[in-house]
């Protein structure tokens, strides 16, 4: 299956395809997966030429964008082209979109009629949240679908009218389907290494895939196959023994955030957090509130980027900042212990490092960065150096995610 | 230009395609738009087709993802392929490879080695972020781009290695500049109307692009010419215009952050700043932490999620709080000038709203924020709705651009 997105918007890079995610995921599931996806202007010859290329690789494309009222020419006087159809008024659409406009107490004029043109002899799939219906046109065992950009009216579409099609016209499936586990803690090559074998003894309808960003490696298993049941007992199978190859270093068995796995982890335990941030700036009170609901566990956060700060208003120590520096054991130690009294908490993160790009010298360089955690009866703390060359935004980002994860484990700990 | 991304998690919609956006708008903006975006899977034939193909209808390919250090890897192969070249380790890549990971005390594996492998002959793209370098192959009039898919990866190399070679090789007869105004405080409709007139008057070899993102719209104004100093001249002259019709609005003559000029204005005039965040929880102060230096100006923030905290680390008045409410004018100016006590600075910013989902009220709906700037003289408020249907993260990020620009503006009054 290939997918034909229109529109220059999309290829100045104004708006993110947001569409060919959606399609691709919907249409995987369902056991169509894509071979490409093209991105093309608002050009007749160009549209023309990419469904025709399109055909000679896969029997059905589905093409989005190019039907709204001040372009819908190009795109269905292209279809009339490549099927030799003509284009007439579809009854039922003018219908709808006369009354919609009469809804809205305006008139119909020649360009909204013009909606309702459709090449003759297709499918019409009525488009209830809009005025360009979406177009299913079969002939010699291809099928192209038309479908309006507009993400909304093109999701209820592929939902109601072109899935359950698709799923009608082919009896011989090709099931996809995939399970997600999130890995921190360990580099990707490191955990490439760690699972040579295990993806050795793979069998061949399933494949590995590494899905890295800045301090979270995510592992995605795909399967392959005809039979629903049979697939997903292989991947189960296959996704348990994952999970125990990475071991500690798997946070999630989801498509979730590190966060959203400690607010479900408080939230359930009926604990409260707070942090007391240096280096992050504030960065993991931000990660933890960008969870809906989070206001239910999390407190607040002391961001103490000055010494004064710390001292003043977290209480650490003279002595410690003096003798061992911010950047510290001890210190972070001091701001880890001092914030759960000042917030009343059950749980805080603390964290103090030299994110660069200046600050570093040869005993603590640019990424040192130590982070504690505190609970009711521990207190946990760790160097980290995340590398002077990794720049300043992706070493925050590194020990946000290091710091959540130290939470995390601390939380599972103390859950068992 | 051709831009093909490669990645099964694109096509099967588990990650959305933020790459070919970012692309499109960079190569738009130097004057090489794009005619195709092709996203095609892990699979070595298709890749060397794909590129093929690309090379019959244009003679610069960019090539995204495919080039990290696991296997799902095969890119370079096929490069080699295509090339007729073979694959040589870079030394240079390889002693950055191996200084990255002896900086986090990491050892060299057989398949991080591999990471510094290129196809010969090629222009080595160094990629100061991670592990894996970009390529560049010219040959025939054909130029080839390779670049990681890891976006902050690929964006650094588009900034700094491909824009400034591609400009480089440019037809003198058809040079391309753009200046960039950054704008806040209006949206893009009424930015559109309020420079119709000028727009109306630009000669015709000057274009004007609006490039909206959640909170700031960016107007780049594109000169194409063959004389580099007429052009630049032009420009300059009708950029200036710009900047006055765009008035207030306009903070940055650049392409620099809001953060970044907020930096400056502090760093010159030697002041101090802190924030007390609510439902921003965190994000200013990273933003404003993300900026090299900022410790010399951000002295912290008190993130003050809960009421309980509002009330006894930042003094706001129960009798607000109660009365009021948490999301108030009341409550904000205390939470502001409370700060400038606590940290002992000279301006700070509190916010207070409600992100949503829940927690809007028929008075209040979700996207109501609050937000005071406390300067050494004056303490100015502002109500804002943000919309209901933005989601939470969009709130979050335009309440802060909306609190980092009143202060902005407060600190250049005090300048003036």
């Amino acid at each position: 299956m290939i997918l034909i997105n229109i529109g220059d918007e999309l290829l100045i890079g104004q708006v993110v395809n947001t569409n060919a995610a959606f399609i691709g995921q919907q249409m995987a599931a369902a056991g169509y997966p894509m071979t490409e996806t093209l991105t093309i202007g608002d050009d007749g010859d160009i549209i023309r030429q990419s469904i025709e290329n399109a055909f000679q690789k896969t029997n059905v494309v589905i093409l989005t964008g190019g039907l709204g009222p001040t372009r819908d020419d190009i795109t269905k006087k292209v279809l009339c082209d490549i099927f030799h159809r003509d284009l007439v008024i579809d009854e039922k659409t003018l219908k709808q979109v006369t009354d919609m406009f009469a809804a809205r107490g305006m008139e119909l004029t020649e360009t909204n009629r013009q909606q309702a043109a459709v090449p003759e002899g297709c499918t019409v799939l009525t488009n209830p949240l809009g005025t360009a219906p979406g177009m299913w046109i079969e002939e010699e065992g291809k099928i192209l679908i038309a479908l309006p950009g507009v993400p909304f009216e093109m999701e209820k579409l592929i939902r109601d009218e072109v899935l359950p099609r698709l799923l009608a016209t082919q009896n011989e499936r090709n099931l996809i389907r995939y399970r997600v586990l999130q890995c921190t803690g360990i580099s990707e090559s490191n955990l490439s290494d760690k699972l040579t074998e295990y993806e050795d003894q793979l069998p061949a309808n399933l494949k590995l895939a590494y899905l890295p960003r800045p301090g979270v490696i995510r592992l995605r298993l795909t399967g392959e196959g005809s039979d629903e049941v049979a697939l997903n007992k292989v991947l189960d199978e296959q996704f348990e023994k994952l999970q125990f190859v990475a071991g500690e270093y798997a946070f999630a068995a989801d498509d979730i955030e590190i966060q959203e796995v400690i607010g479900r982890l408080l939230a359930n335990g009926n604990k409260k957090i707070a942090t007391a941030e240096s280096c992050t700036g504030g960065y993991i009170a931000h990660l933890i509130t960008s969870v809906p609901g989070s206001s239910n566990y999390f407190e607040g956060s002391l961001v103490s980027y000055s010494n004064d700060v710390k001292r003043d208003l977290l209480n650490v120590r003279e002595d410690n900042l003096k003798r061992r520096g911010a950047v510290s054991e001890q210190v972070v130690s001091d701001m880890a212990l001092n914030c759960m009294g000042l917030f009343d908490v059950d749980y805080t993160i603390a964290v103090s490092g030299i994110a660069g790009p200046d600050g570093g010298t040869a005993e603590k360089p640019v990424g040192t960065v130590w982070i504690a955690v505190a609970t009711p009866i521990r207190l946990v703390t760790k160097e980290f150096h995340f590398g002077n060359r990794t720049g300043r935004k992706q070493i925050v980002e590194r020990a946000a995610q290091a710091a959540l994860n130290m939470l995390r484990i601390e939380i599972e700990k103390d859950i068992r």
